[in-house]
Formats: structure tokens, sequence, C-alpha cells
């Protein structure tokens, strides 16, 4: 078990949202995009675990894997659309993803008629490429470690508008709408656990938190196969993984880095980290499957990883299970595991 | 398939709340019961199901399985506690059943703090036992056939009060709050489609469909080998099916019979009902794992085996999940089926 605590506290910084010179996501920012994702996004229940839970930690499991598109990120990918002037949304929007961000992306442009350029590596799976499509998508297959190049070109042939999938402060509010919930229907909420990978989500219910429930602890989990956030946290910078490590983990969700500008958010919000290994990602599918009546996807099921081996103190605990996009045949290869 | 539409309609009756010298349950008690679980149960969110599901009918998804106990039941069983008299509660309260009305009714008392005595048959599964009296009710186990007469036994004993699961008007209001919530959430919904076996569901939905939708079509879908309130309702009169041919389907809490308390309120609310093979049920357990993230019980997919047959007219549809506790064996079977 690896459980590292961030030295990190509000009292170091200048507050006032600014960190080192970064402009920090506030709450008045998730407020407003709580207002425009409100007939898009579904707010999702608390659900209490009630006969199978740890006594010590009461669990309410916070269940986005119900969002359209499966997963928490249609929460940025859409306040992001909405953010965009008219005229310019309409030229369109470009994402490159092979996952949940790009259905998102995808999802909200045709939620407002506006083309979606989604650029895929030539290696994914038939049947998201088919997904993505079905969503009224145009999709560009590009060879590998080059999608940010053919973005880039799809941007500069189409004039449309790239949405990153965490690196930007308007997907990091519609994300932190997760943690207004939260702290609306649990205002005496003590532990709250959110996945890490490139940060968006953590950032987000991080700054929610902070703001509305200041008395709890907010903790970041990752794989312990991609734990970059975890070490960067721990040196007070952030580090490089190369990307065949953290290809290793089964939680595909969950292999990018922070950004410079999701880092600064992790380092003010985040109480600590805790990592998960990969057998206890799979018991957390199973557990939540069996237990919980919830399909969660590896990715989603690793907060909840963090949950099962008591790595927080006891308290009121909210578990963020962030997506339930998992192919049929790795979900009952777990299942059956 | 089978989709007999009752020929009753709200016209041919009294109306006031009477029908054949019974009193049925109205709206207001409905909301008086929204106001008493507010507290203990679930506001279940309407799931939208988008990419997959039928255009000509654009599908939600009430999921019941996220519950407490992981079924609609606690609904029920706690309006019902919440209705005695405190010094009369305080005596405890009595259930028969192995199934997840038992659970319900174990963990309203625990609420309360008062006493459950929870009749079982000899037969029923230990994990089913032990979860019971985890949740800190007395168990008593009792011969095939006697648990109607055991329960009696320790009524007269202990002056515990006997909770019907579903023949009881308080318990059918407390299941009426989730067409309450639905007709909150979604004002213009054309289709509800509901499981029924006592009718304590389809009959509290129903009437606040009925009496805040008016429009909406409300469906009661049953397994087709325990179809009897299927033909009860074609007939005009409640029919008796054999317990060895309820017994015969997959979904073991659909195996009940109408009493004359339910059957007169789906005579008035109920627009149609709708029968499910086997294979249907445990295709529609499949589609709402793999795609729509939410494990069910076979009895709690029922009403979305109808739906995936297209067994309603177009336009915007509920379908009621009613439970997820399904014993892991038999949900891999069904999986990997």
């Amino acid at each position: 078990m690896t459980t590292a605590t961030a030295s990190v506290h509000n009292g170091q910084y200048s507050g006032f949202g600014r960190l080192c010179g970064v402009q920090l996501v506030t709450l008045d920012d998730i407020k407003a995009a709580a207002d425009r994702i409100r007939d898009v996004a579904v707010h999702t229940p608390l659900v209490p675990a009630t006969g199978w839970s740890d006594p010590e930690r009461p669990l309410w499991i916070k269940p986005e894997n119900l969002q359209p598109v499966g997963a928490f990120k249609i929460r940025g990918a859409y306040n992001t659309l909405a953010r965009l002037d008219e005229p310019v949304r309409a030229r369109g929007v470009v994402a490159y993803s092979s996952g949940n961000h790009a259905q998102a992306v995808a999802y909200a442009a045709a939620a407002y008629g506006v083309p979606a350029h989604i650029v895929m590596p030539e290696e994914t799976p038939t049947i998201k490429v088919d997904a993505t499509r079905a969503r009224g998508a145009e999709v560009i297959l590009c060879g590998a470690g080059q999608r940010e190049i053919v973005a880039a070109e799809v941007v500069e042939r189409t004039g449309a508008v790239l949405v990153p999938p965490f690196d930007h402060p308007d997907v990091i509010a519609g994300q932190g709408t997760v943690g207004l919930e939260i702290a609306r229907d649990l205002p005496d909420v003590q532990n709250v656990l959110v996945p890490v990978s490139g940060g968006g989500l953590a950032s987000g219910i991080g700054t929610a938190i902070r703001a509305l429930c200041p008395d709890a602890r907010v903790y970041g989990v990752e794989p312990e196969l991609a734990g970059d956030t975890t070490e960067g946290l721990r040196l007070g910078h952030r580090v490089d993984w190369s990307i065949e490590d953290r290809n290793r983990t089964i939680a595909d969700g969950l292999r990018s880095q922070p950004s410079d500008l999701t880092f600064a958010h992790l380092r003010k919000v985040v109480d600590g980290m805790i990592t998960a290994t990969e057998e206890e990602i799979r018991d957390a599918v199973r557990v939540l499957a069996f237990q919980a009546h919830l399909v969660a996807e590896p990715s989603g099921a690793t907060a909840f990883a963090a949950y099962l081996r008591k790595a927080v103190p006891p308290g009121r605990t909210v578990v963020v299970l962030s997506g339930g996009n998992v192919d049929r045949h790795a979900l009952l290869e777990i299942l059956n595991g």
C-alpha cells in the first residue's frame, strides 16, 4: 500500500484563484458550469452502500457511469462547447481521443448541431470508431503518436475549435460540477475519493469541495502502474513516466499525466494521493457489480479500490465511480476472475 | 408476443378513490409517503439511454436497484413503518419473505430501532438469511407453506405488526413515490413500463402517473410463465395460477399474484399488460449490464424486456428497473450466456 499525503495546503499559496501565475478555476466558474449543463448531464445521486460497506467509513457512490456517454466527461465537454461564442462553435469542434472524451465531445457537438471531428489512432477498436460515427462525428484515423499533429491540421483546415480532454479551465469547471453535487447532497462529507489521470476531474471536484466543505479531505487515486501524479505531488513538481510504463495498467482511462494547469490545481486542492494495484482494481470492479449493482470500467473503479483497502481515515466517504465503458469481453473476464 | 390491453378506463368507475367498495390509494397518500421516505430512499435519477436505444422510443431507466436493500421495496416498507403510531411500532414488525421485501422491512425496522421478525422458508439460501440477520433482524425459519401461520404466531406472541409485501395501502402509497418522481422529472413521459407481481408497485406508480400525466400510458409487464395478471385483467377478474406454474420463471420476484386491493388498482390505472419470455428477460439483464452499466436481477429487468421488443407505441418511455439483488453465480450464468 502506498499512501502519500501531499504536503501542500491552502495557506502556502497566495489564494485568490492564482497559483504560480496560473489562473485557477473558482467555485463561481463551477456554479456557472452547473447552470449550463443542467439539461444535458444527469445529477447523479449519492448511492448509499448499506449492509456491506465498512461501518467506520459509511459509503456513498457517485455513479457517473450513468451519464450520457457513460462517463463524467460529458460535463466538461458540454460546458466547453456552451462557453464558445455561437459563430465560433458553428465551425465545429475537434478532439483527439479513443476514449470517453471523444464520445463526450461528439455527444455535445450533436446536442448543439455542430460538426465534430474526432482524431483516433488506427488501432482503435472498430466498435469505438462506429460508436463515435453513430453520434454523427467524423472520425479521422491516424498513425501512432500523430494524433496531436493531425488534430492541429483539422483545426487549420476547418477552423474548428480543439476541445482538450483536461487541460482547459472550462473542462475543469465542468468536471467540478460533480463536487458541487456532492457538497449539496452530503454537506458533512469527510472523505472524497477521485480517480486521477490528466487531473481535470480531481481539480474540479477538489476546488468545489475545498470551497464548500472545508473540513473534508479530497484524495486522488491512481493505478500503481501509472502513479506519476502520486510521485509528482510528493516531489512538488510534475514528473514524466514513459507511456510504455503507464500503458501497463488495465485502467486505460488513467494513463494520462497532468498538465501545468491541472497540476497546479491538484497541489492546492488534493489532500493526498493513493495508488491501487491491478488486482485491487479488478476486485473493485467485481464488488461494484455484485454488491452495488453498478458496472464500472477499471478506471471508473479505481477510486473504489482505495476505499476497499481502507486507505482513508474513518468518516463519511464519497467514492466517484467515473465511468462504465468497458468492452463486454473485458468485463466478463474480470467478473469471472 | 402477448399484448393485452385491459378494457378499463377511469370513466366506468365511480372515482373518488373507491372501486367496488375498495378504498383506493390517492395522489395525496403518495405525496405524504414521499415526505416520509425522503431521508431514507434515494430519489433515483432517470438515466437517459443515449446512442443505443430505439430512436422512436427515447428511453430513460429508473434504477431502483440503487436503493438501500437494492430494490424499490424500501419505499413501501419504510412508509408503512412511518405510519404506525410510535407505541405500536415499538413492539416491532413481522414480515414473511425470502426476498427483497424481507430486507426492506429489516432495514426500515433498524432505521427506527425497533425489532424485526422475518419468517423465511427453511430452503432460503444461507447468504440471504445471513444478510437479513446482519441488518439486525431475527430470522425464523419455517417449513414449506407454513410462513403465514408462523408469522401469525409471531404476531400473537410479540404484539408486533405484520407488514405485508403489497396488500396494504401504505405499501402501495410508498411504491407510488416512484411514479411521483417520474412525473416530476419527465412530465411529458408517454409510456411507463413497470413489472407486476403482487401489483403493489404498478398500483402505486399507475395512480401517480394517471393523476399527474394523464396522457401517459402505464404498462404492466410479467413473465409469460407467471402471466396471471395479464389473463386476469383480460377476463376482468382475478385468476389463480398454481405456484408450481409461477415458479417456472427465472424472475423469482415476480411469482406472486395480486390481492383484491392491488387488482382493483391495476384495473383502474394500468392501460395494458405485456408478457416477456424467459430468454427475453435474460437478454434484458445482459443489455442493461453491457449498455446501461446497471446490474438488474431478472425480475428487475423484465419491464425492460418489453421495451427491447418494442411492445409499446412510439414515444418517450420510462422503464422501471425494480431491483438488482441477484446471486453472483446466477448473474454470471446470464451474462456469459
